[in-house]
């Protein structure tokens, strides 16, 4: 089942999927983005696509509407839009609620939220992006499947409420693990050491990780109750009260669960 | 140069270096464990290596002696251990200092840090494996460097004082990236969620945090001051205080960072 669809943003995620959609056989009528430049800079990604700053869709020949922009804007932009009848609008974000395109001008609305981290100009493969899909009825939940499904076979319906677990889970497993990647580059930094030296492992941890769990994957000082070494460390960050604070609090949590 | 070599210890490390080292065309000569099953279980991997519990190796061929065993055994060994003349002994440990070993019959003493995540039965490939070397002195250094070369090309010698800037770094690095996800693992599981829908997000998060920076690769609520999500998050997770506290903890240091 081919799509027409309509794309309104112009950010991260516009840019990675409207290519992506086309690909997949679906026609993207227009790009929309409040500035004109930044709209055009997607269409031109594409092969024929209408790049435009008016918010009147009613003429539009889309049947699908994707607000692909950050969760503020979403609000605003659903009760603005003009729709035309019989059309599908739905948002990609992992936080905001189905119902915050209730007063929108829409027929059905849902939600397509792609469960990756985008960057412009870095290339993703959506096979291996999870959809997590929610609708309002369950006739615009089987569309979504459909769409969802020609561009990767992860897909998960997942209801608003859960959605936000989602995501919590996801600020630890990316973010989060990022920043600890981020806190080690300073260190190493800090001693005029090379941080390329930590590579390997990182890699190896996080493949042992997603293959036999994180529970059985852990090692180091806390998992082994090497109170001095925890200690140690610890003075060691003295210099930096707040990493200190985070080395203490991440080890206990170790200790204890 | 190929050397002769002892092992002492039959733990991770142990079982992971000794077929290593032979494959590289060193003569493993012997493999201790106190207890005596267990260094039949490394030698069992060898070609023809004595496994033994007796620490006389006065009588050993052996030139290098590698203390593969854990932190808190290290002193005693050292201690105890009686070794041929001109022997070098050298730990594996990141966090042990040099002189550790000052006490011990050994004429030189030394380094061999793998900076890895060792578990047995899981295949390592040294090629990718960093060696840490230090040594009491420059031949002994020489030898070490020429040991590690000959399992891989990445050695770095690094001060006692910089290993341990290097150890608490690769707690961050690797210790609490796993334990971020092993929470994140826990919030899914909670929620009645599948947890490889988070994967693919942990992959490519962790690929273009090595590849571009963490600093450059963060994304999320914290570094957009998203107050509202954060808050909304944090009481999410108000069911396990001490996770409540760490997100509000990474959370801080990611916008004040």
């Amino acid at each position: 089942m081919k799509f027409k669809i309509a794309i309104l943003g112009a950010g991260n995620v516009a840019w990675h999927l409207a290519p992506a959609l086309e690909d997949a056989g679906h026609e993207i009528t227009e790009v929309y983005a409040r500035d004109f430049d930044k709209a055009n800079q997607i269409t031109e990604r594409l092969y024929s696509t209408e790049a435009t700053d008016d918010l009147d869709f009613s003429e539009s020949r889309a049947q699908i509407f994707i607000l692909a922009v950050k969760d503020s804007a979403i609000p605003e932009l659903a009760d603005e839009v003009i729709l035309p009848e019989g059309s599908i609008l739905v948002h990609t974000s992992g936080t905001m609620p189905l119902d915050v395109l209730g007063y929108s001008s829409a027929s059905y609305t849902g939600i397509l939220y792609p469960l990756q981290s985008f960057t412009k100009g870095r290339k993703i493969d959506f096979e291996e992006v999870p959809f997590l899909l929610e609708a309002g009825d369950e006739e615009t939940l089987q569309k979504l499947k459909k769409l969802a499904k020609s561009l990767s076979p992860l897909t998960y319906t997942v209801r608003s409420k859960d959605r936000k677990g989602v995501h919590v889970a996801a600020v630890f497993a990316s973010n989060f693990t990022n920043h600890m990647i981020r806190i080690s580059e300073e260190i190493m930094r800090r001693q005029g050491l090379d941080f390329e030296m930590l590579k390997p492992l990182i890699i190896e941890t996080i493949s042992k990780s997603l293959q036999i769990g994180a529970k059985n994957a852990q090692t180091g000082p806390a998992i082994r109750e090497d109170y001095e070494t925890l200690e140690d460390h610890h003075q060691f960050l003295n210099y930096n009260p707040s990493i200190a604070e985070i080395y203490k609090l991440i080890s206990q949590d170790i200790i204890d669960s």
